[in-house]
């Protein structure tokens, strides 16, 4: 007993717009169990949704369609279902009276165009006839058809509230899911897969699945069972145990988590502050580490440095060693961190200095080499790296690796970052 | 003559991962005047393959088959292609050779692993021997078959280098289309849509389209013509002169640039350095701005001054204002641009000071409040914003409106942001 999805759009088809609500439906029946085995995105075109919808209907118990149900002329899916399922349409006064309501309320244009949002293929089942948006369910053939607007902040609201709660109603509950992500910086995918393929054996019945999320690699563990209250959830566990214990220091978050929180969770506990240098990254760091609400219980400042004359004016790294040993250079970053801590008057800083490209690499110093520095009560250690990629790639390497260094050093006291730093220069 | 898409990956058909590879083939194919009929998504599982990839055949005369080209276990599109087609697998030594080369490089995991990845349907054309990413194309039935990796950066470079150009080699040029996108910030979608109104009527053959990429609002501009040659390319350019005279201010850029890219632009052609001072966006600007290649010509540097602390010590904020009237407020914010362009020796500055939530606000001052400096040549300017949204919406927007006050600023010389001050305050 699974399901499919079909989105309809022609701004879909074309690659306008990136198809979100498919992702969000699916992912919000996955975790309740419910399997979810194709999408199907067609353009605004009737024979197509019909032969589409036609097709769906031989293979699977369930049906989630979206779009095409608005008021302008290239919404059309209402008609299309009509004419493939052979029902007729007809008008509902309720759905009108209520649209009309609305209508008015967000001064839209009346008559015709608003006629048509109510005009819906006969048996449909209004969802929420107090919503925002129409949308409806259908009875065909034995299976369940769920029409909902393709309007993401609309479909949210019917599938938490409508679509997953009747689902339950008709097909009985989904299967018992459990389910985790561990995010992953220092171990590339192939790597990870072979030091968890041991776990993949020992455990048959638990999915693991590998993913990348630049700059980092998402692992997911997945458990379906049939019955709540069987012994899923202490496979579930001791998989995920087996696995942190395997990986433990490469994972940097786990779930909802992001790097940036547990970074922020292990200077709290230490009631130390952080400052930033950033010179490549331009403020990637800072704004990363003040995406996370409750960072100013943790994060004093940070200095983008981005021209010379900054550097030394701000930070104070002296002219001579700018001039000696380049801005992008082992001396620079160390006084760079240096002169921020000061600033800021924190136990802990970080500093980035590098070339993002595309121009400004040297043969000794090509696009990508970026040299961090991190400041610690111990003293201040740098590393130089050489990150792979464009302009953002190099950014992203650049700021993970940074934070990621600092969470190594707090949680494991060492001072080797997961990223392997450049060798064979200087 | 038409296009379909499968992608394959049980990241993507339960939901975990957001499908922006079809989206971009789409629109990568549309835009060089290929249609795409429908994208279809599906796990890793064989026998769904082989029922998808056969029905696609049935229907269209090119695909595009993104995912599971990779080294892990779940990577399966290559038997289940083969199998489809009633191929057999081979192993091709040029590309195993080559990956072992990279995998060494990247000190990846060796042997079963990496052949599997060269291990292809016979008949299989790589596409580019010297990728990073295998990506190869068959022949099957008249019809013309791409299989890409579906690692979003190495399918864009297959898409550019081998895809398109190699479909119009094998399948003729595709319709000429002519396609402009005018990002927007400062209006509404239906103000918009409004305005445009009277265009739409006049120009029939041009589709325009509107759709939200949070805080712009992109209209595309669409044209289509049989021949090359004939006057749609006059009519394009008549219909996208009128829309520029009539959003005039509120088109932040056009097609690839960016807001930040046209700012700096306008910055170099004043010889004029920015510094910027940001509190509740946390480096955000900085990042905007230092995404730019090239910034370093106009961009000098930032403050992320997260505490009252950091405020009075880098930017000289007077201790006595934070005290008298809050870090969020008219005078702090003053202050603070002030400051940088000291610290930073300019003409320009920008400075943000405000509550992003989800906590910290009050009835004065609730979430969402930000107090955004423009320093310039003639003196500061200070307005007050009232951001709807969470935390991230509310960085976005104050760091949009920020960098476009500056725009207008430079452009028309009015300092009246586009975004629209909150009013009955103070």
């Amino acid at each position: 007993m699974y399901g499919e999805i079909i989105a309809i759009g022609d701004e879909l088809i074309s690659g306008r717009v990136l198809n979100t609500t498919s992702t969000f439906v699916a992912h919000r029946l996955t975790l309740s169990g419910y399997s979810i085995k194709r999408i199907t995105v067609i353009g605004d075109d009737i024979s197509d949704i019909r032969e589409c919808l036609l097709g769906s209907l031989e293979r699977c118990s369930f049906l989630i369609i979206t779009g095409g149900l608005g008021a302008t002329a290239d919404d059309i899916t209402n008609e299309a279902v009509a004419s493939a399922l052979g029902l007729e349409l007809e008008v509902r006064q309720e759905l009108l009276d209520k649209i009309k309501e609305c209508g008015h309320r967000c001064d839209m244009a009346g008559g015709s165009y608003l006629q048509k949002m109510a005009t819906l293929p006969k048996g449909a089942e209004i969802l929420d006839i107090d919503s925002n948006a129409a949308g409806y369910l259908l009875n065909y053939d034995g299976k369940v058809l769920f029409f909902l607007p393709g309007v993401p902040s609309q479909l949210k609201i019917h599938m938490e509230k409508q679509v997953v709660p009747r689902l339950e109603k008709l097909l009985g509950p989904g299967q018992l899911v459990l389910y985790k992500v561990f995010k992953i910086f220092g171990l590339g995918e192939t790597e990870i897969n072979q030091k968890l393929e041991p776990i993949e054996s020992d455990f048959p019945d638990v999915q693991i699945g590998y993913y990348p999320n630049f700059p980092e690699i998402y692992v997911t563990v997945t458990v379906r069972g049939k019955e709540k209250g069987s012994d899923i959830k202490g496979i579930f566990e001791s998989a995920c145990d087996e696995i942190r214990q395997t990986l433990e220091r490469d994972i940097v978050a786990e779930d909802r988590e992001s790097l940036e929180a547990v970074l922020g969770n292990l200077l709290l506990e230490k009631k130390s502050f952080l400052a930033v240098a950033e010179s490549c990254t331009g403020g990637l760091v800072g704004q990363r580490i003040t995406s996370v609400p409750g960072s100013s219980g943790w994060f004093e400042c940070g200095a983008i440095t981005y021209s010379n004359k900054a550097k030394t004016k701000i930070l104070k790294v002296p002219s001579k060693i700018i001039e000696q040993h380049g801005a992008v250079s082992e001396q620079t970053a160390k006084k760079m961190v240096e002169g921020v801590m000061e600033l800021g008057g924190v136990s802990f800083g970080l500093s980035l200095t590098g070339i993002a490209g595309p121009t400004g690499g040297t043969p000794a110093k090509p696009v990508g080499t970026v040299f961090i520095g991190m400041g610690t009560p111990e003293g201040v250690f740098v590393e130089r790296f050489l990150f792979p990629g464009d302009r953002r790639e190099i950014r992203l390497l650049a700021s993970e690796t940074a934070l990621d260094w600092l969470r190594r050093y707090l949680k494991y006291g060492t001072n080797i970052p997961g990223y392997r730093p450049a060798k064979g220069f200087d």
